[in-house]
Formats: C-alpha cells, structure tokens, sequence
C-alpha cells in the first residue's frame, strides 16, 4: 500500500463518529443513576449487538456470528487468503457499568475500517472488528469465555452448557433466544495480529500524566477461597484465651494479604469478599469464609505470593486456634504481550507526540486468550481516577480520539511491514 | 421459721420434677435438628406461657400478669405487706436454642415454691416466681425489656410500642394478641431480694471442673458499629500505594480489637458481623461496616477499651487511607450484684460441699436490671462446652439440680434471717 493511501486513510479516519457510538451504545441498558447494564446475552447485550451489528452493515462489512457468539464485521482484504488483522474486545458490561470497558476497543476497530471505506482504500489483507461473547463473567463463568473458546482453551460443548449465574439459563439456549448462536466454528477466523484498545481501569497513566500506555503483557491471576473454621460462642461469656474466633482469624488474614503485596512490591492483593457464619453481634464467629485476589506479572513471584498465602494460614491457624481451608478458584499464568508488536507501538506513539509507557495489564482481557493464537498488543488510554466497572468511568474525548489513531497507524504499520 | 420447717421443705424438692418440666417446656416450638425457638410474644411463646401458667396454678399460686406481660406466680406469705423475695428469669428463647437458657430460672423458681407447698409450709414473706417478657431481644429491641419496664428504665408506653424485628407488629398488640396483656403496673412487686439461676453460657466452670459459679456482676457492654469509606476500585489495575481499601482497614480493626483485649487482661472483644461493599472478589472493597462487641466486669477498663478503639480507628483510617465513622449501639455500664448476698451463697455452696467460684456474667440477664430496685444475686451452673444459644447446650441433670436446692437454700436462708 502506498503512503498516499495511508495519508488518505488517516485523513479519513472520524473520532466524532466514534464517540458519539460510544455515547449512543451507553445508552443501551442505562438506567438513571446507576450506569449501563448490559450482562452478557441479556436483552440488554442483544440489543447492544443489533446496534452494533447495523454499524457493521451500514459500512457494507460481511458480518459474521460464531457458536459462541462472537460478531465479527469483516473489510475484505486484497489476499483474503491471508490471515486477516483483528481488532477487539467485547460490549457486555458488568452491572452498573461505565460507557468505554470493552466497546472503545469495538468501536475503534470499527472506526479504523470505517476510514479504510471512507478513503475507499482495500487493505491488502482482511481487516476485522470483533467483540466476544461473556467477557466480564459476570453471568457465565468463566469470564473471557468467547475468546477463550476461540483460542481453543475451553471446549465449545461445555461452554454452550454454562449456566447463568442470576437465572441457571444455559448458555446456549440464551444464545438462541437472543438470536446470537451463529454456525460458524468458533477460530475460524484466526488473526496473525490481534489488537485491543482499552481504558487502563487503573489509575497510573492518569497519575503520571501520560496519554498511552503501550500493554507488554497481562499479570497473572491467583484467586483463593479461604475458610476459617472455628467455633461460635457467646461473646460475652467466652475468655480471649478459650476462644476459637473466625473473624478474628479473617482479620489477621486481611492484613497478612496486605503484607504480601507490600513485600514482594510487584504483586498486588485484594480480601473483595468475607461473609460471617453467624454473623450476629453477640456471638464469635463460628466460620469466615473470604476471598484473596493475587496478580503479579512474573509466574515466579506470583507463585512466591501462593506459597506465602499458604503459610500465612498456617500461622493464622495455629494463632486464632481455627481449622484453614483453602481452595483455588482461578488461575492463569502471566501472559508476555508480541515483543515486536509493543515496540512498534511504543515507536508509533512517539511519532504522533504521544507520552506513553510500558505497562502490564491488571485486569484480564479478551487479548491474553488471542495471545495464544495471534501475535498480540494492547493500547491503554488514561481512565479518570483510575476508575472502573463504575458509572464514574470517564476517559477525555481528545484522549479516547488519540487511542484510536494510535490503533489506525498500528494497523496500517502492519499491513505495510514484512508480515502485511 | 424453725428449723426442722426448713428441713421439711427441703425434703420436698423435687429435682425431678423440674427435670421434667425443663424437658416438657422445650418440647413447646422444637423442629427437627434445630433446637426450639419460641421467639418473644409468638405462637410458640403463648404455648410456653400457658404451660407455665398451668403449673403455678397447679401449685395453686396467685397467677399475676403485668402491662408489659411479665408473668408472675405467688406464693402469698404470713407477712404479705413485706417486700416479697423474687425468683425468675425468662422463657423466650432466640432462634434455634437450648431448652435451659432461662427456662432454668423460671421452672427453678416454681421448684422452690412447690417444695414449700409440698411440705405444706407458708413462708414467712411472699415468694414469687417469674419470667419477664423479652429477654432475648431478638424479636424486639432492647433486650431484658421486661425487668427494664420492671425497673423503672423504659418507659411502659414506648415498650409498648416496640415494633417487632420479623413482621413489625407492635409489642402491645402481641400482647394482646397471645391474652397476656394484664393489668397490674409494672413494678408493683417490689421485690426485697432477686435471685435468678442460669446455666454459665460460658466455659470457665466447666473447664475448672467447678459445679457452681456465684455471680458477683454483669460485665459493662459496649456495642460499636464502625462503618470504614474508601474507593472501590479494580483489584487487579490499583497499585497497593494507591488504594483506599475498606477491607484490608477492617482486618487492621479485627486484629487490633483482640489486641485491646488482650492488653487490657480483663476486656473482651469481638467483632461479630461484617459486611463489604460491594463485595466482589475482584473489586477493592469501597466499605465494610462491623461491629465491635466490648465486655468489661469494671466501667472504667471499659471505658479504656473504648478510648483505645477510637484510637485504634484513627490509625487504620490513616493507614489505609479510609475515613472511620462509628455509632454507640448499646451501652450499659458492668452490674455489681449484692456483696452480702453473693457471699451467703458462697457460704450455703460450701456447706453443701459444692465447688463454687466467683464470677462475672459476661452475659445479660433480667437479674442486672432488678438490681436497679432489689439485692440481688446470681448462681450459674456449668455449660458444657460453654455452648449456649444453640441445640447443643447442655448442662447434666446432678448439675441442675445441684443449682436449684442451693437457690432453695438461699431462699430460706433469707426468710431466715434478719432480712426476712
């Protein structure tokens, strides 16, 4: 492709347009005061997909519906025999949910095709916007199910058989009625370069002052449920000596995840959930069952963080005299991100004037699964406060604009370059 | 009263029968593998009620019901314009519970009396046996209502109004409901002395192998609800040095509660519930709210221990960068019992050849609010396991009866002497 076909395609590019999608699929599912909720093939998401599969239409993309449900828009590339480019990410929500977390990184990818037909440019291979079926996991189990499935990580059968967590729906019968259970194979359209813009959910971009924030890789994730078995007693009668107390036992564990995180400095630890059995004022708590989130982007530190998690109940137990039971609840290994890909990024964002960093995903993304299948790279834009999963999610439109031609060079970078 | 009339009573004691009735008024609201539950001013409070009611008049006592449904059995003495001498406790139970807690005192109280009917002996002054309305505070707020209207504590026009916690119906109208709203004032039996037997709900006797505890006080209580603000934010975006985390503050105050009490030796403490909002495994916590249960037999350890929870807050707000607001829930002041009366029961256990020890309630019981009008003392038996409030309290029948003849001993101690 010639550079005057690259300047056309740039000067084509409309972040107005991308916007103001962003604004209008935020729209769907919101309620006064409380967000968006789109979960997952709701008919809240059904709708969110309607509207986005009518963009796709309105640009003449061929559209395309996988098993599992993914929605592909399809610009047909001069060799479409070769692998296509994808970009994506998802339009399901969590419940109360901000307008960018997964529909910026959809709606960019249209944006770039969208430039592509407005210049009237063919790419030399195919280009694809994509948005994944459950990726917040909020109503199927386990989250990033669609891309998960699509990288051949979680079998099509027992992923159609998920049931939802508010109603036990299964997953492919929700499919159906939503009228989302495409027939084509789940990988079908398999991407030599992936691409997911997102907002970074965290707060260091803002903090820093810094526009982009260039992903080398996502942390891996630990998550362990703990419980604490002592014996409920009378609060008032029951010696600090003959206790058996669970809460207290809870509370040593909360600080010790804490003192995990500070020591090893690179993992980060999180107590999100504790419920209490009794759970009266007036009695010590008989059980406390709780929750440790660990991440840390090195597989070896974040073993080191298991192995400490581990001995710290042993302690804990043998401290508050109460029986530790734990069981791990997710695990994933830290995934590195396409070395040449960050670079290449890294070097475009210095091109355009773009203040940016390296850094590693917190949260996990559509992206860590197409990794093992395609050569992968996240773009971050500042999220306001470090915000998310929050109706207070807010990332400037000159920032968001800024995302997306980033987005666009990358993907003209790599139609050019020796793998295009 | 002669000697040998006091022998004559004695000889009437029946344990057995109060066995009995022990078993048969815990029958009344039982479920399968969960204990009875005879909620105050429920169904299964009026059955209890009426068993009771049976028995006094079986014992042909005078059958007293006052505005706020405490009932009271009279055994009408030689001298009856004398303070009467009072024994009671409650028959409401919590949800779930031990056929003792309460129970004990009350059939207790009718044991005695029915030995002075057996032997066919009028004591000196009135006795009275009763059980006062919501003790167990589960069903309406506060506890140990009825001795407290008794007491002169609360007003009988706002106890009545109480609103109960299940379906919100108002206390005055239960009464009326179940037929035990009566019409004598609250207060007009003034007794000279209140004596309540109950089992220890703790471990202490059981664990020094001691048959009987003389109650010197009821520890002071104080209920703290602390409710800790930060940010919810993504637990796997938020570097540690940025996050308000309410949940790592609460396990700061959970562990730095135990700490309190163990520093101040006599204190105990407990936090008994917890909450966290929103409560998601990989959200940083943006609120717990827990309460603080503190117990001290002394006001001004009390006292300390609540100067060093407020400090204690101070420090965790600072530390996790959360803000602490807490609310006083309830606050009583430690009960000190009759110095006279605790030392006659110590003596009368001895002479039984009955181990016994001093001891403070760490408990409430109707007997700390007569102590506001009338010389009064406890006895406790031993809880197995200090279990209480559950289906697996339990106390050996020797062990019972042991109990009630050394109240029996106190009560004709009493008429004995220059008191009486």
């Amino acid at each position: 492709m010639h550079e005057n076909m690259n300047a056309a395609v740039c000067a084509a590019f409309e972040p107005e347009l991308l916007l103001e999608q962003l604004r209008f699929l935020g729209k769907i599912g919101e309620e006064p005061q409380a967000g968006r909720t789109r979960l997952a093939l709701t008919d809240a998401d059904r709708e969110g997909r309607d509207t986005v599969v009518r963009w796709m239409r309105d640009l003449g993309l061929c559209v395309r519906v996988d098993k599992i449900g993914n929605l592909f828009g399809i610009l047909e590339g001069n060799r479409p025999d070769e692998p296509p480019l994808m970009m994506g990410s998802h339009i399901d929500t969590v419940g109360m949910a901000g307008h960018l977390d997964g529909a910026y990184g959809v709606l960019s990818g249209l944006a770039v095709l969208r430039a592509f037909r407005k210049a009237g440019v063919t790419p030399s291979r195919s280009l694809v916007a994509g948005a994944f079926t459950n990726e917040e996991g909020v109503r199927f189990q386990p989250d990033m199910l669609g891309s998960l499935v699509t990288a051949g990580g979680f079998p099509l059968d027992a992923a159609l058989n998920c049931k939802a967590m508010d109603n036990g729906a299964r997953l492919g019968d929700e499919l159906q009625r939503i009228g989302y259970a495409g027939d084509m194979e789940p990988g079908t359209l398999h991407p030599r370069e992936y691409f997911e813009l997102h907002v970074e959910q965290g707060p260091v971009l803002e903090n820093e002052g810094r526009q982009i924030g260039i992903v080398e890789g996502v942390q891996g994730i630990s998550w362990t449920r703990v419980t604490l078995s002592g014996a409920a007693n009378h609060a008032g009668t029951t010696p600090i000596g003959m206790r058996r107390d669970a809460g207290y036992a809870a509370g040593l564990v909360m600080a010790g995840v804490r003192n995990i995180a500070e020591s090893l400095g690179t993992t980060v630890g999180t107590v999100g959930t504790l419920e209490f059995k009794p759970g009266l004022i007036n009695v010590i708590p008989s059980e406390a069952k709780l929750t440790v989130d660990l991440r840390d982007p090195d597989e070896l530190c974040l073993q080191e963080a298991e192995r400490r998690l581990d001995e710290l109940l042993k302690e804990v137990s043998a401290k508050a005299c109460v029986e530790a039971a734990s069981e791990r609840l997710v695990r994933f290994s830290p995934v590195p991100f396409d070395r040449k890909l960050v670079a290449m990024l890294e070097d475009l964002a210095e091109k355009r004037g773009l203040s940016c960093r390296r850094m590693i995903s917190g949260a996990g993304h559509d992206a860590q699964m197409m990794a093992r299948i395609a050569h992968v790279a996240m773009i971050f834009v500042p999220s306001a406060e470090g915000i998310s999963h929050s109706p207070e999610e807010h990332t400037g439109d000159a920032e968001l604009a800024d995302g997306a031609r980033l987005l666009l060079d990358a993907v003209l970078k790599c139609l050019q370059n020796a793998r295009g």
